[in-house]
């Protein structure tokens, strides 16, 4: 089959036991790769109810089908899982070296499986697989493994994780060189199988349709991610581009775990002044180089080193919009120095850097309203704005250190659920999952994108915050991000093609360029399918549909589709979405019209003719499938 | 291309112009053949606006892909045209043996365009076509002019318009060997263009796939067919084998123009008889032999001969479901001798006999409550249940015979607007086309797929009335009939399927035999074609999409999704269903919920989004498709 590897590699860590597969055309052409796979193996081999963190629980990789063909963009490599913190669907996708690798090693996917009694890594160098003894990586912080596995072993490319995972930190990371798959509690999945890495060199090729027309549609796409006017502003200021168009002309970036819809010190600055959040403040200060992922023609990674300051000598990737958000404005810390600190001991230690940080914008929270005090705080002074005492929370939260360390290691739901009284008001997760750095209380469309997705409360699943900040994207227009109604269709929309993106393996920062359009050929020259836009639109709704059906077979229902209490409890105080809010009428028509756009039942589960519709039969045949 | 002839034949009767054009792959793929060729070539060549009973107006006949391939019940033929009757998208389908001849001569569809100055009727022996003079058929019954077209031509399959076609009915039919194409006033676009008739000899073979397995799945559905619990009783009793059910046990049987939901007659009935109606009484009596459409192995169909009382001699093929209420149960006369004179009317003189009776019926109820007077029918007494009365105003009506037969002529929309007054409240129609046999006060769900269905008040664009009456079909279940919500997802399934039948050529009382799992194989074995479910699911989506652009870019919208005044405003007096109607609230929580499932906009536009998924390009371009 070409433009496949055409095996996938199986290790199980219990039975040290590593064997290949056959990847069967149907697979293939049903479910791609990246998401697809991984949805699709997932939902057939681990069993309801599976303990994440045991031996059943499965971590699969899986790169997109359209990685290492050198096409823009093209290094997504999804790790499918059930996850910790979700107890449901998990995913996490990461440009990654790694994925690429893999590829040419001649795996489409991997299948790990099983526990490993000690700690343990694999290398896999083309067709020599290896289960390694780690017990002198095992402690290390995730660069240090990095640089000692590329000692030991040539320039393998790596995933890691670090401490946070190897204590099972549901909110820890995998790493892949400084790029993470971070959401979900991935690393936690690693670290409970006592796997620390994962090194891949890979020699050989993959096969492709045609040749010729993939070096043309290289140059093609190249060109046009490239001279998208849209490009330059993100290779000079990144992810985080638009931070002061949200937080000033949209009101919906979301300060001080929620408080706000801007930064506060919008408010104070002068004619001319930035935000220190800003890329346009520090970027240019601070940026030593871009840092793409493989093969981008419009890379808006950059590495960084803060020069000057109290964090001076810091050096990071990023620092990424979300961040911004996570470890900046929703701590109420104005300074990118203490940021991109904060930013490095994420990676370092393998936490999430979203969750970590709204995690801890939930204690400052709770800490300002009386419900924790210095004596749970390890004596740290948890106001908001306190960039020193948030570098300290986060050192101990990667390192589980101290009462404070303990109670947020896990994130914002258990942290709650420990305390008690009226702390979970305070902790902004759908799912569990930590909120990314948009206001949906001002953006009604991502708040139900947020509220549905099936890995929690996510900003990638829908992808729903480019529309509804803009008002129209693609073949839609007049979208207006204060109304709830008619958003069902434009949300499932979203997701079935995001959800290719993750199947693909794109850039879902190129979505903008690629929409759907430039993948038909793509799947030509690489498979030689003809495959139409409108086939690759059922493939996304039918992946989609997997991830929710897991999730209905552990349980979750129209009641798990929830928002975070202060979204619908506390408007936006102030700025251009003041007053916004999301109410429990609006909320439940919102839910009705993306279950019927979905052809879900009222209680949100798939119903067995849609299912039928996808081509997903077996599905169609479980009991717990909706009649209608 | 395996499975087709390959070649559309279109004729030009304002030029004489004849010529045959090759069909193109991608066209075959996408729109398979029947309503998909109609919909697509109907789309692109009537222009907006166009004058249904004028030259640009077209008549396209295409049988559904499957037709002339011995798979059982693979008959039908479609006839797409702009109607005159709605003003927007046109189709009616046949059971008709012209279809299969039609392939065999060597085309896979028939386009007939511009207008004759004279009569005409085309005659196609294989490649030779003709237009010839037809001045010796014009005002022949349609049982006569076939008569002499075999007496001409020999064995010739036909399609024939009646006296009222010529005369530009807009609800006259084209009678095919007593099956007809009878809805939207397909038979006056034939009289427009001063076409009599259709004549089809074909002695050649379609080229396919895989004969072999051609072969054993004719067996292989046959006998499915044959032996499907259903079977005995539709041979037996035909399409109305659960008259009396509709009427006792579920009250939604529209009788007396909609006054009652069951027939009065069962108030009255003792133990063990029947309403004169219930093929129960009649057809043991009556049937002379089956009458099978082509291939049928589950025969429905029937030749009755009336042998007793005053319409002894009577014969016709039939009496049909929707017949019995038509111009039995609507018009309040439980006389099967009646009903088979009045269907022998229609078929002779061209009328559809669903549209005629309804419209008579109207005219009955104007006639009951003052609003029509002797003077108004020519002296009739227009009771409900006057039979004798009601044979004579048929006649009128197939002649346009006096007053009552201008009246009446095309169909009560019309009617109404002559007649003024209160009258438009009795008109039982949705964009002008007359409701058939389901009362949809008390079948909710069917309320909703007649209002929505883009040739008008139809029972077969959803085919909704059997999961409605049932409950439960395919599956789905737990279907509510009572209740408005939740339909949307339901009536969307259920209208694809429909149409993609239109496609193929199935029979639609076989879909509870078929579904949609025959076809995969049917499709491999006649094309080779690789077509999973989802693909064909598509294909249906996508025809039926441009259906209602058509109708949109005849300026029709939310508006137009209408139901009659009674079923909003009189509810089901008694029976089962008492009490029953459809309020203003719910019907647009109805549309609202339906429009959501089809990715529609809340105006009923379908948006460039779902049109581009549909793989329908150029249509998401059209500036009337909706942003969102």
């Amino acid at each position: 089959m070409k433009g496949f590897a055409g095996k996938i590699l199986r290790i199980n860590l219990t039975k040290k036991e590593i064997k290949t597969e056959p990847l069967k055309e149907e697979m293939a052409r049903k479910y791609l790769g990246g998401v697809g796979f991984g949805a699709r193996i997932l939902y057939e081999e681990v069993p309801a109810k599976a303990d994440p963190l045991g031996p059943d629980n499965k971590l699969i990789i899986t790169p997109g089908i359209l990685v290492a063909t050198g096409l823009p963009t093209m290094s997504k490599t999804a790790l499918n899982f059930k996850s910790p913190l979700t107890g449901g669907y998990g995913r996490s996708v990461v440009g990654a070296y790694l994925g690429e690798e893999l590829k040419k090693a001649g795996y489409d996917a991997i299948i790990i499986e099983g526990k490993s009694e000690n700690p343990v890594y694999i290398l896999i160098e083309d067709s020599k697989v290896e289960i390694k003894d780690a017990s002198g990586l095992w402690g290390m912080l995730t660069s240090e493994a990095h640089k000692k596995l590329q000692e030991m072993h040539g320039k393998v490319r790596t995933g890691i994780i670090g401490p946070a995972g190897e204590k099972l930190s549901k909110i820890s990371e995998v790493d892949f060189e400084e790029r993470q798959a971070a959401r979900a509690g991935v690393g936690a999945v690693m670290g409970s199988k006592k796997l620390k890495a994962i090194a891949v060199k890979g020699s050989g090729e993959v096969e492709y349709h045609d040749k010729q027309m993939l070096k043309e549609l290289i140059l093609k796409w190249g060109k046009i991610l490239k001279e998208h006017p849209a490009t330059e502003a993100d290779m000079k200021y990144g992810s985080g581009e638009f931070y002061e168009w949200v937080n000033r002309e949209r009101g919906t970036f979301p300060s001080l775990n929620w408080r706000y819809g801007y930064m506060p010190v919008y408010d104070q600055l002068k004619e001319g002044e930035k935000s220190h959040l800003d890329p346009y403040y520090w970027s240019p200060k601070y940026t030593v180089k871009n840092r793409p992922c493989p093969h981008c023609t419009k890379p808006c990674g950059r590495y960084i080193k803060i020069s000057d300051g109290k964090y001076a000598g810091t050096e990071v990737e990023g620092v990424e919009y979300e961040v911004l958000y996570s470890l900046g404005g929703v701590l109420g810390i104005d300074d990118i120095g203490a940021v991109a600190k904060m930013n490095k001991l994420c990676d370092d230690y393998g936490l999430d850097a979203i969750s970590a940080g709204v995690t801890l914008a939930w204690a400052m929270d709770c800490y300002e309203n009386g419900l924790l005090t210095k004596e749970d705080t390890d004596g740290l002074d948890l106001k908001f704005g306190n960039d020193e005492a948030a570098v300290k929370a986060i050192e101990k939260m990667g390192k589980k250190e101290g009462k404070l360390g303990e109670l947020l290691f896990n994130g914002s739901k258990e942290a709650a659920e420990k305390l008690g009284k009226d702390s979970w008001k305070y902790a902004v997760h759908i799912k569990g999952l930590e909120l990314p750095a948009y206001d949906i209380r001002g953006l009604k469309g991502v708040a139900l994108a947020f509220a549905v997705s099936t890995r929690g409360g996510c900003h990638l699943t829908g992808g729903a915050y480019g529309i509804e900040l803009t008002g129209a994207w693609w073949k839609m227009k007049g979208i207006d991000r204060t109304k709830g109604e008619w958003k069902g269709f434009e949300i499932k929309t979203l997701e079935d093609l995001m959800t290719l993106y993750d199947a693909i393996g794109a850039c879902k920062f190129s979505r903008h360029m690629f929409f759907i359009e430039a993948f038909p050929e793509m799947m030509k020259a690489i498979t030689g399918w003809d495959m139409g836009e409108e086939e690759l639109w059922v493939a996304g709704e039918r992946i989609y549909n997997i991830t929710k059906m897991f999730n209905v077979r552990e349980g979750f229902s129209r009641k798990d589709d929830h928002l975070p209490w202060k979204v619908q409890n506390v408007p936006i105080p102030k700025g251009p979405s003041k007053g916004l809010f999301v109410s429990q009428d609006e909320f439940d028509r919102m839910l009705d019209e993306y279950y019927i756009a979905r052809g879900w039942s009222r209680e949100g589960i798939p119903t067995k003719a849609k299912l039928s519709q996808l081509g997903l039969k077996d599905l169609a045949e479980e009991p717990f499938a909706a009649g209608i």
